[in-house]
């Protein structure tokens, strides 16, 4: 099966689109075909519409032909996770109590992308509501194991080539970890860099739209385009160009976050990604432990504290719309909401406070890094995706990013026992751009080296 | 028809509800009362249910009865803007494309309310989507006036003493013009510290949730309860002790700022004004002019270059979702609305960067008063309500802190031509409860010197 897998990357469609060798609806097809060969079992999909895509992929291919495509993702294969609002699919997050939703008007990113003459395909399998029960999705890679969670049809789709990129969300670990299982590029961006207007939510203090693709570039190009249309509330979006290309740029140093999660990585993930580092260092980065940077320790030192107060923050935003829910319908939701609503009700916003300040003192302990390193280095999950589903693997890598609020990349090119599994490079605040410039570079990288150094498949 | 008009004030009627020598059951008949006096005229209200109110008053004369009252806000009689979910009542938004809208929770701002025993008396009048066509609401203390927008029907039932309290929504000036009109306290607190999930939005860089009220005190004990339970996106919410009480605390020093503003006012408006200030000056206050204060007078040159950045950022972040509704309704939204949107279409990401970074300068501009004074003054609207009701007034006075998302109060206390006016007391970010403490002792200063002071009547 995995020899059909193949991510479709669109930033290189594109220059064939221009010249016309390749159409938006051929590449349309492919994934497409894809979908058919592969959807029975990936499951990838909560919902799909094949017939308005391609009315939407045919529309792009006459704005290529008459020389006047509507923006950078014109034609993109566009995939959206089920918590995110559609006007023309149902939108039903996995949960029970939101069977049959059918939102009036498109979420703010979905509008961008209909905006610019993307092509979307259909609504990708959530775990409900983005954080408790998993959904029906299978990984790509080996139907016994996880997707990863919880934007599972998100991370499945990019990485098997059903789409060549997808909207997710990460509260916890959401877009980095399915992205990291299903081999694809993950691009969480800086907190409300893209609007999470229509996107149902958990924690305002946490959540993050981001998005899962064939590769770096494209993670990048569909973010960037989705930010300069409907950035965050009163945020400045994403720098870099408007036409969403990415120049891959070396970092000169790179800090390596030696986090409590590494004790998690079997002998032959921590291997891969040592050859990773090795082929960085090749490549002419400097690689620096905390052993040998008192302030990269001191970071890690920090990014290990910082579970406790994530996960009671998002507890306690949870509490809205999830209180009013469970009084409407007692048995609609999932164990784990009920489980966090009840930890929320022994908190008080004083408690809230105190977290808040952990946040700062760690988004303060982190930032300190900017001076010395371009960005910071670790696995983007514990190995490959573990096998079942109801687990959607360990945030003992993901966590942190997502309560700093910086962003962070999963780039692919690792292969453990012929699964897929992720590098993070992740970086400083509203600093998007640049690290997204390194990440493409460290994924050619490993892209190159990957025939050459067989340490990256272990 | 002014005889009648009494605000009723919930923080001095709580400490009788706790000596039982007054029932908020009593206290909501009290406004029922006004209701059925006034409504004809003053259609404060889009909806009402007064058996709900009835029953939730009841169950809040019980707690008191027990000694166990559940909050602060136990038995405040409230209520909410119809641009706010409620999932008893219709949110129709005084747009014809939400007629019948009825949402399916209530917002998060709603659900503290109930979650501490308040009780909603009904959804007041807004402008359509709380900026273009103007409601069937009337000034209570004169039927030709307008009550001011777009909170209309809020200001015009907590000004006549049909609630206690209501929420209100600014993103330009839609709260403090509405109190100074209706002759009750507004408050908008520091952007973000209460949620607005669940509020419909107009521009999420300028969406402020705030409350308007019989008195400061109220104002503040509503918010302060809401921001308790559900802050904002991220947010601390407001500081001070959780019984919501304010201590009035004379503030040392205030810095008038002379916006241009001040050339709208006719003479007895500015007379009432200074009428004002000399009463503080009186009580011990140092009054300030730009005249004589370097920083004062950069701060008032600054806040008279943000109008056109304000609304062009509203504009664009109105993109989402109205740009959705205009292709949906094409003759559904009024003439405001598309005309904003056309607006937006002009501009870019990078426009917005630019105006966001004149936000910053703003804001560095005023935080800076921080150091010399504790709050600033200026009037809450320019002069008392115009007549008619096309347009709900100047917003001279206005744009200028919301655009900064710092903290201000409309005082109650003037009046001109038999007609109310606000006095406006501005602050700084997250200084909500310092800023309070110095409105409520103004307020104070202003109705004890009322009698003594006919100047503050002119």
């Amino acid at each position: 099966m995995t020899g059909r897998i193949a991510p479709r990357a669109f930033s290189t469609a594109v220059g064939r689109f221009h010249d016309r060798s390749d159409t938006p609806r051929a590449f349309l097809e492919r994934c497409l075909e894809t979908v058919d060969a592969l959807e029975d079992q990936v499951r990838a999909f909560a919902a799909i519409d094949a017939d308005a895509a391609r009315q939407a992929a045919d529309m792009s291919t006459r704005r290529y032909a008459d020389g006047r495509p509507l923006s950078p993702i014109d034609g993109m294969v566009v995939g959206v996770k089920d918590i995110i609002d559609t006007a023309d699919l149902p939108t039903e997050m996995n949960s029970p109590i939101k069977k049959g939703n059918r939102p009036e008007a498109d979420a703010a990113c979905v509008a961008a992308v209909r905006q610019g003459g993307g092509v979307i395909l259909g609504k990708t399998v959530t775990t409900e509501f983005a954080i408790s029960r998993s959904g029906p999705t299978t990984n790509p890679h080996d139907p016994t194991r996880t997707p990863g969670g919880s934007s599972s049809g998100s991370g499945a789709a990019a990485g098997s080539g059903m789409v060549a990129a997808s909207f997710g969300t990460q509260t916890q670990g959401s877009i980095i970890r399915p992205a990291s299982y299903c081999g694809a590029a993950g691009f969480k961006p800086t907190l409300g860099a893209l609007s999470t207007d229509g996107v149902h939510p958990l924690s305002r203090s946490h959540d993050h739209l981001g998005t899962i693709a064939s590769c770096v570039r494209d993670a990048w190009r569909l973010a960037k385009w989705t930010a300069d249309i409907h950035p965050g509330h009163g945020s400045a979006g994403l720098g870099g160009p408007h036409d969403g290309t990415l120049t891959p740029t070396p970092p000169a140093r790179m800090g390596v976050l030696r986090l409590d999660g590494f004790s998690e990585l079997d002998d032959k993930s921590h291997a891969a990604f040592d050859a990773a580092l090795d082929i960085l260092r090749r490549a002419g980065v400097a690689i620096v432990e905390p052993a040998d940077d008192a302030r990269l320790a001191r970071a890690t030192a920090v990014m290990n504290t910082i579970f406790t107060p994530s996960i009671s923050m998002v507890a306690r935003d949870m509490r809205w719309p999830f209180t009013g829910y469970r009084a409407q319908h007692p048995d609609g939701l999932g164990p784990r909401i009920l489980e966090l609503l009840e930890m929320a009700e022994q908190s008080t916003i004083d408690d809230y406070r105190g977290w808040m300040r952990e946040r700062e003192d760690a988004r303060a302990a982190v930032a300190d890094l900017a001076r010395d390193f371009d960005a910071v280095i670790f696995p983007a999950s514990s190995g490959p995706a573990p096998v079942g589903f109801d687990y959607t693997g360990s945030r003992a890598f993901l966590t942190g990013w997502t309560f700093l609020g910086f962003p962070t990349f999963s780039v692919p090119g690792m292969t453990v026992n012929g699964l897929p599994c992720g590098l993070q490079i992740a970086g400083f605040a509203d600093r998007d751009y640049a690290l997204g410039r390194h990440a493409a570079w460290v994924e050619d990288r490993l892209s190159d080296d990957a025939g050459r150094s067989p340490d990256l498949k272990t």
